[in-house]
């Protein structure tokens, strides 16, 4: 598909601030897709999809959770994880997509997942690191994602996980895991080096 | 087992500073245990040998995992948990103590678990707020410890786990799900008013 008909679909779906902000990790998503080896027409057509349900009503994406067999585990946890991998079913349903590799990257762009691809990381940290998004600590992983992906993400995760402590809201567990499988990556590469 | 003779077998295992330590658990989870409903008896022998295995070589806590088939999950997270199930372990078969609640809440004292039962919540908190203990936030957990044994555990977890991302450091997955377990409860409990 290509982009214009891309952004013509999803500006129907989303707020104005929230379209901009959807150029934003499009245009990231492309930068680091290059960088770091992901295919840019998969970053870009993820990216411009990544928030396609943000703006459903609650009721249908908890219809979608519960009717897909998705992980159950998403209604206990903060409705802002829902449309990621509800997200990931209307682009596939509605739009037609049917590339596994840039649904997922839309499926785990808030949890993250073990075993990320390339693509989900670009995503995930796109979405982050956007030039729109203005929050502390945004420019320290903005300046580590010109150089290092994993430690980009891994700073990323762990900001998103403290700031859910900060307000004593649960921490879905597989954003802990992505974290933790992460770190101790990172950990193997130092000691192979 | 009377509590001189529980306090002379692990004065053995321990230095004068966490033996100072145990004492002060000791005290804090008698009148916990008073407070919310343990078994006073049960919280002194558990307290007294919470930390039996702290000073046991890594190399010796590392073969009880693998060879008592542990959680191999424990190896590749930070070695200040593995004195905990590995106490349990050794309480058991050096000392003879087969009372499967006192185990239980000498195993779960650093990481938590799901459905904890009010002796291993005594324990985990009397270890974290003992008089003792110093460090940032204790004091407002040793406050709510006095009126809501939950609150002050999920307090408690939040900052230990806040404590491990503030140096980059993985989370022991099972902490976070005894967090994310007690802070749903409250939720429950609160809808239930």
């Amino acid at each position: 598909m290509d982009r214009n008909k891309a952004l013509g679909i999803v500006k129907q779906q989303l707020t104005e601030h929230r379209y901009l902000h959807t150029i934003g990790v499009m245009e990231t998503a492309i930068e680091l897709a290059n960088k770091y080896g992901a295919d840019p027409q998969k970053a870009e057509l993820a990216a411009i999809f990544h928030d396609y349900a943000k703006f459903r009503p609650k009721e249908e994406m908890k219809k979608i959770i519960i009717e897909q067999n998705m992980s159950q585990d998403l209604l206990v946890h903060n409705t802002e994880l829902w449309h990621a991998p509800v997200g990931a079913f209307l682009v596939e349903t509605e739009v037609g997509i049917n590339d596994h590799e840039v649904l997922n990257a839309i499926k785990y762009h808030t949890s993250g997942r073990m075993n990320m691809s390339i693509l989900d990381k670009v995503i995930f940290l796109a979405d982050y690191i956007e030039p729109g998004r203005h929050f502390p600590g945004v420019e320290e992983v903005r300046e580590i994602a010109k150089y290092d992906l994993d430690t980009a993400l891994i700073l990323s995760l762990r900001n998103t996980i403290q700031f859910l402590l900060g307000k004593t809201q649960p921490v879905y567990p597989d954003t802990v895991l992505t974290y933790n499988a992460l770190l101790l990556g990172k950990k193997e590469e130092k000691k192979g080096e």
